[in-house]
């Protein structure tokens, strides 16, 4: 299926809308909240809502808007997160240690860049010759939309920061009390989705719809025959695994997972905290709550992932092949659009885009004729292709209108602050 | 001189002037200053002024208030510094994480306490025989003075956390940029001031107002004849040292000394800053300002104060040597009560107290026959008798009547973010 | 092509082969020598030699010897690299503390297991029915050539290791200085070998000889159409590279690479020094030496290697395209038999097996329908499925008749210890 | 009582005495064992035996031979240990990284040393005129004299060391399976020798025999009424103090070391192991040993001396007191020449110089008035006077002749590899 590129007209509207939403998701935070970064793989929510503020400012206004003047001195350096093609940028690890700007002068920040933005808009709409020579509209509309899901990424970001700034308070406070949940009477058997071995395409085809640079070119590769299961593993098969003694045994896990969960003393997934009545508390963004053992488990690392697939007798998928499940699955699922901000239990259809990104057994490396994007764009992706694994399908913080089949997230085999969970497959 | 002991009504005075000092100490802050811990060695100032709440509540209101009900949870352990003998206690470099308590919590809480210190107040004042027996009103009384001085101490280090946060901040914010200042024309020359050979006695003297248990008990000390400058060191003159090479020559420095500035790359005082035109910035609670070379060189680590006066054919004095001396000056300087919040030029009388801590060449170790106060006040300054070195004089931070000659003020060998200088002595 | 498996009498004549070949290896060693560990990736020549044998003794003797006792206590533990199912083992960073066993003693225990292992060949040859069932001949003889490429890897560290213990002293005493060497008047052009798209098989096929379990199973693979270089980079490629600033210029560099040369403040590659007068001088088995510009460059990490592909316009190749490519090369080249013992200047041949390990743009994981070996051996090679990155084509210290188009090795995009360099490839 | 200055002769029957001491140590020990450096703070024996030697090269014959020539490239660098007017020197925790030189040419060196020092004698006793003018001859044996005494307090330190790398080996070899031992029925009680109040003098008193720099200048020091134990504490009375939960209640602590003894999960003295069945073993020189529970408990930090002392409801004397004492005690005791290697049980009599060096409450200052050293010798003392605490006494790896009452030794608080133990002390 080919898509057109979206207009001026549409870009604006999805622009205000982006924009919006990232504002409704901080609206119940306090200033303190906004401030904060509890671990050094987190930002605080005001560098986040400053920095994708910065992105438009950056790729946008001061290349292509002919009269934009930047307000906000030092600001190009404090909120620059990694583009070395930029300049310099503020110590990641430091972020929270800025107090100013204040949360107020940074939405004076975002109110000025989104004037500003309406006013390039205008441009673009009107009077698309006046953008300055020889960038086209095409080219200053790509950016716009590669702005957009920059925005929808640090959305997800923010949602996975805010709750590992609320997790480490011994006040137990929430993000949101209001949360809704679905819950089922028990977990529903899993199907497995089976494919013939052969050829197959993978990877982003032009003129669909946006994608970022790591998801081209489509290109071939063989797979062998292969199954991949039709929903995730769930807290209560996971917790058979603990209960297997998995943590204290060695031969479960590969040599450098064993070496971190004994270093940092990992006994059970990021987040879970024993009730002291022989079960388990989780925390989310809804605050702490019993462990529903009929929901997906979430906030595993690679190392855990990986453990449990095998000591299950399975294994993980690979990018690919879980590219080519998905892509013939309806783009539909527990996303951010739904409210619930948690992975829910898998009802009777398929669990496949949403809830959470599943690690695959992949590697993050570049497809085979990756090219970066042109100039300091192309650092967004490329430069991170070393020591991660790829992780598909997206999670319940992750915007319907943000996803697709050939999307690839990316994290270090240890990370687990993202909504991260466990697909099985195996060989047919 | 023997001074009675406080009576409740004037304890209250002071209980109401001290905490009225803190509040508006923190008025100028906005609620993002204080959440932010910029480096683990100080603290949010959002806790400390929670933690000094804690103290009246912990070893006044709970042992003493008869009908006091803690309202507050988990604030027991979040604002426990570190008190073993109480609890369990939050990992100080971990303050900076906890977004809540919000600054408005803290502030309620604060307003609690002094409600219900209020009511102990009526009760000392009005029915003293219905405090709970056996505790008299003068054990009462004396753990008020203590909570006070407390927070007299936490307001210092209140001065100390606000600029250590606003000085790593590229955007240069100042705490205030009104503070007042005080210029001379020139340094004028250091004159000695001689004591010959002989028995003293240190230490705080019984009946002669508050002090710490650490200035106790008094007693003889032999000293041989020395003499002790009657002004700091300055600017100009440490910046010699450092044109001398100093910081590039192991030679002047100790051991632990030459590996720690090798290791942390120290080229100079903390918080000063080339100005690009050949001069020198300094970080001040009013800003940066241009380096005066008259004022005191403030911000030097024991290692750098003690390869100073080495370098410049002196020493250090002993805790005893300035103690003997500082007691035979007028107290009064430039303290926090004068407003500058800075150590300010030498004028034409001796620079004693106030302006900067100075340090000594004495560890900070018991008193022969210390005893610790009893119970968990015990572990206030005993539990820290090691590893550190003793400062002497007060500073700009310092309440004047907070101050004494006996006061030990105390810090490792590498820190420098208190207000700390250097005075020089020799022997005769 | 189908090689039969060794027979018991084939296999104890390579096995007195490779045992005397370490010893060989070994012979230039003071005590002292074989007594370091000068870098934590690196172990103590003693332990090396002693290791090999706990390796025969374990998965040999103690199985399948009937009458074996073993004689050495605590050699279990020593001498186990990282073999949990078989017990606990000393620390990795700590072998180079044990001053004990002495060298001595360590061949008194390569002594007695080769006698041992003596009675086991004749068993094997004699009377294999008496081997203890159901364990077959070929069991065993399968572990005993595993046995004897486990050593010969661990003759490659060794040549890796006394290097890295040599190299940090500053006396520059040399392994050896009699080592020969090759040299050529100029680099000669590369020339790109290629190859059309289409679907290949890797891997290790059943019954042509021994591999390692990662090798396995063969499979297909699609590959686009791609070129590889005939020989690899040069010294002198490599300082035009470096005098292009590249250490200097994040531009170049894979973020966690350009994070890893800043925090070690790498500047050129392993062992390479300035000789004072505008040249460099090299680190080698045969001693410090001038940097020959048309030998390979070696030492380098992946970092490097991908960077220095990608500054040149060209890339690294994948794991399958250097497979396919080698698997069309004569088995021969610069391997330890030829006694270099470093990496010699490409002749006008193809430079394609041995000089240098070449890092790959593949990151080292499973093949589809990867087992490992049962028992114990299973953790040789697949626990470490993980952050590595795969590299290909034998080194300088790799023995020929241990080499073969689909071995796999494998290092952290950091090491740089081993015998790495860089063959350059492209897309058609 | 005044001791005339040594002649040349007497200095060189001292000077082959003392040198055939550091040899006669070393005899027992391998190769290997002379390669290890197993702890950071422990150095190789024979980086020891060499850095010795380097001493007497570096300041007798360098300036004092006239023809001597140094012949040992690099020594220069490699066995300087912290001397920075006198050059670079290599790393302190590298020094077991160094293969080369081998013991054999450190051996050759000592021989080379002693050669020349032979020489030198006879310059000094046959023509002392020859010795280059204006270094006298009494500087010149002032300066063997401080080798002397350097090398013998190696001789201490080789007895540390030596240990420190035994005690790391699973293979629980021993120093020496033979040394004597001395033992008793039963721990006899202490007694308290008791001092009154007054003013004393403390320190090296000129023309009494050798002593370092810090000894001096002897100055007066006031001192309340106090008493001293004449014994050490036993490993009995410290397994009281450990089976009350001392180890797991921070109440007893300095707040440093209870950091530390959490951080790195002391529950016990260094050296110490259980034995599987209710009791202890400890590593000694003569190998790992039933705990004597009558002999004095060894290897305790200055933290857990203090601890111990405090539960016990004692003190530890201050550096002065218990000068005083020792200088009224007959200089004898278990010293290195009585050949135990290790503290034995206290006799009827006093247990005052030998044993083990116990921890003072002092911190390591300079005496009012100290003047180190002239030239590069002044690094010798001076530059440590920080973050460390001063212990008396000597050990039973000090020579008897290398002892006296003024003796100061020095470690940090955390430190126990050296022979350190417990004196209790209280107030009259
Ligand atoms: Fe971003
Ligand atoms: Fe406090
Ligand atoms: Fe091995
Ligand atoms: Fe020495």
């Amino acid at each position: 299926m080919t898509r057109a590129a979206p207009t001026p007209a549409l870009l604006r509207r999805r622009y205000r809308a982006v924009r919006a939403v990232t504002e409704t998701l901080c609206a119940p935070l306090l200033t303190e909240d906004y401030q904060t970064q509890a671990v050094t793989e987190a930002s605080p929510p005001k560098w986040h809502i400053a920095h994708v503020t910065w992105f438009f400012e950056t790729f946008l206004l001061k290349p292509h808007h002919p009269d934009y003047r930047p307000g906000f001195p030092g600001f190009e350096v404090l909120f620059n997160s990694y583009y070395e093609s930029i300049g310099k940028f503020h110590p990641r690890h430091q972020r929270g240690h800025l107090a100013r700007p204040s949360v107020e002068e940074v939405y004076r920040y975002r109110r000025t860049v989104d004037a500003a933005m309406e006013e390039l808009f205008d441009l673009l709409e009107n009077t698309p010759d006046r953008t300055s020579d020889p960038t086209t509209t095409a080219t200053i509309c790509g950016f716009i939309e590669l702005g957009l899901n920059h925005e929808q990424q640090h959305q997800e970001l923010l949602c996975m920061d805010i709750k590992a700034n609320f997790a480490v308070n011994p006040l137990k406070p929430a993000y949101r009390r209001d949360l809704p949940r679905r819950t089922v009477e028990a977990t529903r058997p899993l199907r497995w989705v089976e494919q013939g071995e052969g050829l197959h395409e993978i990877g982003h085809a032009p003129g669909s719809g946006f994608a970022f640079d790591n998801e081209s070119p489509r290109h071939r590769v063989w797979l062998n025959g292969y199954r991949v299961a039709d929903r995730l593993v769930t807290n209560g098969e996971y917790l058979a695994f603990i209960a297997s003694g998995a943590y204290t045994q060695a031969a479960h896990w590969l040599s450098d997972g064993w070496a971190h969960i004994r270093r940092h003393d990992w006994q059970h997934p990021l987040y879970w905290e024993r009730d002291g009545q022989g079960g388990w508390l989780e925390m989310t963004l809804g605050g702490w709550r019993a462990l529903d053992l009929h929901a997906p488990v979430c906030h595993v690392s690679y190392y855990e992932a990986e453990a449990y697939a095998r000591w299950a007798g399975h294994r993980l998928p690979t990018e690919a092949e879980l590219e080519v499940v998905l892509a013939q699955q309806a783009l539909q699922g527990n996303t951010f659009d739904q409210g619930f901000l948690h992975p829910m239990p898998a009802g009777t259809d398929g669990q496949w885009h949403g809830d959470l990104w599943t690690w695959t057994g992949s590697a993050y490396l570049p497809y085979p004729g990756f090219k970066p994007l042109e100039g300091s764009a192309g650092e967004y992706n490329g430069k991170f292709m070393c020591n991660q694994m790829v992780l598909r399908g997206g999670c319940c913080a992750t915007s319907l209108d943000h996803l697709r089949a050939s999307y690839r997230n990316f994290f270090y085999p240890h990370d687990r602050w993202a909504f991260t969970g466990i697909r099985l497959a195996g060989d047919l």
